[in-house]
């Protein structure tokens, strides 16, 4: 229930993620989460005569294995959510069709999952969805081709700029069988943000205003400091976004997130070892490392409570030619280990 | 509340749909609907520099309108969900970029509207939101561009395609407050469906089967007939899904819903008048045709009962050229002129 002049969304039968599942490429499954992902392939083209039937698979690859994992028999998924960046979201269009679950497509870019698990809880805290996948991919190949250039062009690539994850993560999300488990406790749908960024190669510039955005209203709506939470997660922002973000945040709202900021771009590449430029990016990225590392960590208490904000770029190559800014958007999801934790949001402001 | 094995959203707090309002172009101001619709525009082009500026302002347009009309203040308004048919939806994101409204980003090709409706009504009836807006927008010029030819190249078209509605629709979704109005009964997601269609300028014909497989579920579950209804809107099939689809119907389910089947993409353009071929098509059409003309019926009661049911093809240009099928899919809401008509669902099957 929702209060009047408050954003957050409490999902107050503690919707319970049921399992999570991640299916990635050979950059990802090189790079230092590689023991936590549920499917290392080989080869990014895992067969397919396209990037985009490509990324397809990796979406039904995530998507089976989450469901195998949650134990729900697939006819008794009722509802998906889902989307991608490619245009017309065909990645999970194509990658579900076989899969005979009523599907709803979002977009919000690389924010995509934050919406689709926010989307998922809302369906199943509300009563309207017993069982819901929340899934979302990219894919590096399909991405350069589309928004940039074609891999064969060989154009160098900006150092400001992030590498597209070759992947998906799933999610399956159930109604609260026990105490014990990771939960959905609050969401909170971002709002567009636009402060003038134009540079393509610059993704993690143009959406931190919109990750200090939803952190900044998260926070004061809920009456918490970023103490009360293990991580504030972001994704994607990689390096340069990461800073900006915690810049914005001390400098306008006297928050310092540091202590427990993470990125999920900078989590899933080493940027010693792997040539990555500004860290990781994409539908993809956050999807597979939240269904996979950070899901594990709640399911074990090593990690308590995750503000996890997805971040999404919403231009598209059209905008970009035709000179206009990049509007971006922020969606969090509060992740708890326990119903306990979500206590937070109830209780009174921490001194 | 939904029960086990059951697709149907039922809302039972009973949604309203407190106001809608269209903005279209000229072809569209020309037609038979003229005098429903909000805005008319004498020029598609509405001053912009482009034709996806030109779009986004057509969303702008509506969402003011309906949210004047509404008489909730903007600041009000918690949340939107929208989407069309640009790469990257970016007619949405920009066209709501000034509102300052937490947005939730949808895609269903030109489903999206029906879509919006339904996931605004579940925010509204589980309480996380007070106040709802859902709009989606299509431009035949932007679409043209970007699915088929640019307008200069002058190609020409099949019968058996559509013309893209230039124009968008938007409603404002409330908590009930008063036993009269338009309300949100119940709502149903599709499932992705593809029957091999691989012709992109006959949409009809790959839009049939989602259309028929939402409505079948949907009198099947909800244990109504076609009689049970004033209307059975689908949007937009145009005229040679509208025949394929009572066909299929008839053939596959023994239903025969001739009586009381309409479709916007028919309803929108004069056959005779307006050199259309197969009628109006797009996330604007059923947007903008449900939004005012559909929903006035309604609020004057000419009209009680109306399962508007959005239909969408989820291909990309890229898929196509690629050969793939057109994976198609329908979303149904049922719109009801009073709380009394919503209880259709709850009752016994007729006889």
């Amino acid at each position: 229930m929702k209060n009047k002049s408050n954003r957050i969304f409490r999902y107050r039968n503690y919707p319970q993620i049921l399992a999570g599942a991640a299916a990635v490429g050979k950059t990802e499954g090189e790079g230092p989460l590689a023991s936590s992902f549920d499917v290392l392939n080989p080869d990014d083209g895992v067969g397919c005569k396209s990037w985009e039937a490509a990324e397809a698979a990796f979406v039904t690859q995530a998507a089976e294995k989450a469901i195998e994992k949650s134990g729900v028999a697939p006819s008794g998924i009722d509802l998906s959510f889902s989307g991608d960046l490619l245009n017309q979201c065909t990645a999970s269009t194509f990658g579900l069709r076989a899969f005979s679950i009523p599907h709803a497509g979002l977009f919000g870019a690389c924010s995509t999952f934050a919406l689709a698990l926010g989307m998922a809880a809302m369906a199943v805290d509300g009563g309207y969805a017993a069982h819901v996948l929340a899934v979302s991919s990219s894919h590096f190949c399909s991405a350069e081709k589309q928004f940039r250039f074609p891999l064969e062009y060989g154009g160098q690539r900006a150092q400001t700029t992030q590498r597209t994850v070759t992947g998906a993560g799933a999610c399956v999300i159930g109604q609260k069988k026990k105490q014990s488990g990771v939960f959905i406790a609050a969401g909170l749908v971002g709002k567009i943000t636009d402060r003038g960024v134009k540079d393509a190669a610059n993704m993690g510039a143009a959406m931190a205003p919109a990750a200090k955005e939803t952190i900044a209203a998260f926070l004061d709506e809920s009456e918490t400091v970023p103490a009360d939470y293990d991580m504030i997660l972001t994704g994607d922002l990689g390096s340069v976004g990461s800073d900006l973000l915690k810049e914005l945040l001390r400098e306008e709202d006297g928050l310092d997130i540091s202590a427990v900021h993470r990125d999920c771009g900078n989590l899933i590449f080493d940027p010693y070892t792997q040539d990555v430029h500004a860290g990781g990016s994409g539908c993809g990225c956050s999807a597979a490392v939240v269904s996979s590392r950070i899901l594990r960590a709640l399911q074990r208490k090593e990690l308590k409570r995750v503000l996890f904000v997805g971040t999404g770029a919403l231009m598209s190559p059209v905008s970009t030619l035709q000179g206009e800014a990049i509007p971006c958007i922020a969606h969090a999801v509060l992740l708890c280990s326990g119903t306990e934790e979500g206590e937070v949001l109830c209780g009174s402001k921490r001194s």
